[in-house]
């Protein structure tokens, strides 16, 4: 079955929005083992809308269109659907009364032009939108089935989901129960992942079992996309695979599905009780600001981060002289063990850097002390390529040891990313 | 003048990246009054790419085609072009040439799979590519101009604004000078720059400027795109638009064209032989982390940061005892001056934050302390919103506020963003 996503409004046309919708609606399709063929973007204007709904009626058995559900005069997809389907506009008395109900529930009259909102071609089946005031619909034009959807991100979002997406599969005739597995891995580059995993799926499960990257550097998402009759066959197919992909990605998976690995790492503080303090040259605050956008009601977690591009700063910052400084991975377990004791937490992390230009790019070599309840540890690492992708990879580099550090795993596990050091 | 851009490659059809590339080509051309009257992704597949390019043909006067000019079986752009225009390829020794010496000068020998990057459709005019081993090339396809372009984003850039672009306006008959001028302000939501911008081009010149925004909350860029038969025409009729335009945007404009807040903060400082210190709370690293990451030979402007969710840690760190704190916007500034002291610094700025459970939404309380060879100055605002997006907009506010302090402008102007204060 062959789909097309059709995205309308001339913010997307004309560049002004980033077309991210498309990105979601044919990623959730392509997860779910469905087949998008063609994307399309046109502006606000009846012409070019009736002949796009046109054309991809003529290429494919599905479309979505995203956008042009607004209660405002630029907004023509109900409008153009009609004429392209051959019927008239009529009022959905269903989501009208929706409509007044979800003004009245915000003390609010409906305003007049919402009632736009309610009308749909005569003869669709309308999509349910339980955050917003623009409801999607589903209708035939010429041959194809056309799912109108909203342009807010989070609404569309829902309705693809909870609507869009059964209603296609059931038209493909897929299987209709689906489950997506996701590992996030820091240290495997993509292609040695792809070898890692070679033979992962057992022959017999190809079909039903879709592995996929994504790589969002310095992390890696690795997927498996599975499709079955119902859960327990799900459950039967997935395990054993995820069980072999645990085992040859090994500590380098940092988290699974919705997990991150700041929530890892800050839900092994919570459990042990602990507080922990960060220094950071290069990183920049980058760590700082990572752990403290993950913060919930857990605030007590962090005590205190110090940031400097001079590692002066930061001795001083813990009353250390630097007049014979050791090497900067001893430093950095000095300073972590001193900045626990003045920040009164158990667990530091120190992450120092310096730039070294060499042939053909620039080196960061990056040292990590980590001091906690077990001791302390240290790690370095020469991470090779432009500044601002070192910085990332020194980010998640450090953060990677304190995980491993707080889990009880190994930190001198070597990554994809550095450089052999003599 | 109608144009499409066909964007090609299944890591675009499929959503697995999002498409960039569009809006950066959509927006040059939109900038410069061309009409992109329509959008396409389609996969690597022959069949999908000849209809494309048949389409497209009928539906536009020129298409810039995206992606696809790799070495590799995957990319098909010469090959569709050529069979669509109905040509056959040839080698074009000019860029053969050209690719030998690329890899000669890094000591490598050319792989055979790169020849395949100088075949191209009989009759293309050649666009050049000076930063990459794929060149672009023009050629004619059932009646409109087709412009193909690398998917390697800085390469597509680059030959989109140096190549495709002096062609198109040449065609289109538009006026082949162009400028693009850009303010960066803080403070003015879009509708209030609208309202405050009614009537600034002259009406003899609205076919010649046009005026554009752009949010990237919380700042906003306004754009001038201004087009004429040469540089002293648009001189002429810049000038007064800019200046009447400064006027009306007044101490909200952080800075202008590929100036950036952080740039200007940084020059004063290095200009007056300064050096800044900051604490932050809610905006968690993310001022060090901004500032860091633009310094560039000058990293001894900043000396230390320190982040941390709670005022006592901020407090401990420069051996303030927090008994009897006063309020926030006074701690703030006696924070400042006791940390620039401690750090050593001419400069120290405090953000400190309150998050406070409304009826409807959370509020920021934010407190800005600054201190600096001028004496010490506080801010104080509320921020109604979503807990990520009023931190943006405590990080903006507290360096618009250092920016305003370095440059000797009021700090206490309100923005657009806060709520009044009882």
């Amino acid at each position: 079955m062959k789909i097309e996503i059709l995205c309308t409004g001339d913010e997307i046309l004309t560049g002004k929005t980033t077309n991210t919708n498309y990105s979601f609606i044919a990623q959730r399709l392509t997860e779910n083992s469905l087949d998008v063929v063609h994307g399309t973007s046109v502006g606000d204007d009846a012409h070019s809308l009736e002949q796009a709904f046109q054309q991809a009626a003529g290429r494919a058995d599905a479309v979505i269109v995203n956008g042009g559900l607004g209660p405002t005069v630029d907004d023509l997809s109900q409008e153009i659907a009609a004429q392209a389907a051959g019927v008239e506009l009529e009022c959905y008395e269903e989501w009208l009364e929706k409509l007044k109900g979800y003004y009245k529930s915000r003390g609010r009259k409906m305003p007049t032009n919402n009632t736009k909102q309610a009308m749909l071609p005569a003869g669709s089946e309308l999509l349910d939108n339980p955050i917003g005031t623009a409801c999607g619909f589903a209708i035939d034009i010429q041959g194809a089935r056309f799912f109108f959807t909203p342009g807010v991100p989070r609404e569309m979002k829902r309705m693809v989901t909870e609507q869009v997406l059964p209603r296609l599969l059931s038209m493909s005739g897929i299987k209709t129960v689906s489950r997506l597995k996701r590992f996030h891995t820091f240290g495997i580059g993509e292609s040695r992942a792809d070898q890692l995993l070679a033979g992962i799926i057992p022959p017999e499960n190809q079909d039903s079992i879709k592995l996929g990257f994504q790589t969002h550097y310095p992390q890696l998402e690795t997927k498996l996309a599975v499709q079955a009759d119902n859960d327990t066959q799900i459950d039967a197919m997935l395990e054993p695979v995820v069980t072999e992909l645990r085992a040859r990605f090994g500590n380098a998976i940092l988290c699974e599905d919705d997990q991150t690995i700041e929530s890892v790492i800050l839900n092994e503080l919570q459990h042990a009780g602990g507080t922990l303090s960060c220094m950071e040259m290069a990183t920049g605050g980058a760590i700082a600001n990572r752990i403290m956008t993950s913060l919930q009601e857990d605030k007590q977690l962090l005590n205190r981060c110090v940031v400097s591009p001079t590692i002066n700063q930061l001795c001083r910052a813990v009353n250390i002289t630097t007049d014979a400084t050791p090497r900067n991975a001893e430093l950095a377990t000095i300073l972590a063990e001193t900045f626990a004791a003045s920040s009164c937490s158990t667990h530091a992390l120190v992450v120092l850097t310096d730039e070294v230009k060499t042939q053909d790019s620039t080196d960061l070599i990056v040292s990590i002390g980590i001091y906690g309840p077990k001791g302390s540890t240290q790690r370095t690492a020469i991470l090779p390529g432009r500044t601002g992708w070192t910085r990332l990879g020194a980010t998640e580099l450090a953060m990677d040891c304190l995980r491993r550090y707080v889990t009880g795993l190994r930190v001198d596990e070597k990554i994809d990313f550095e450089k052999a050091q003599s």
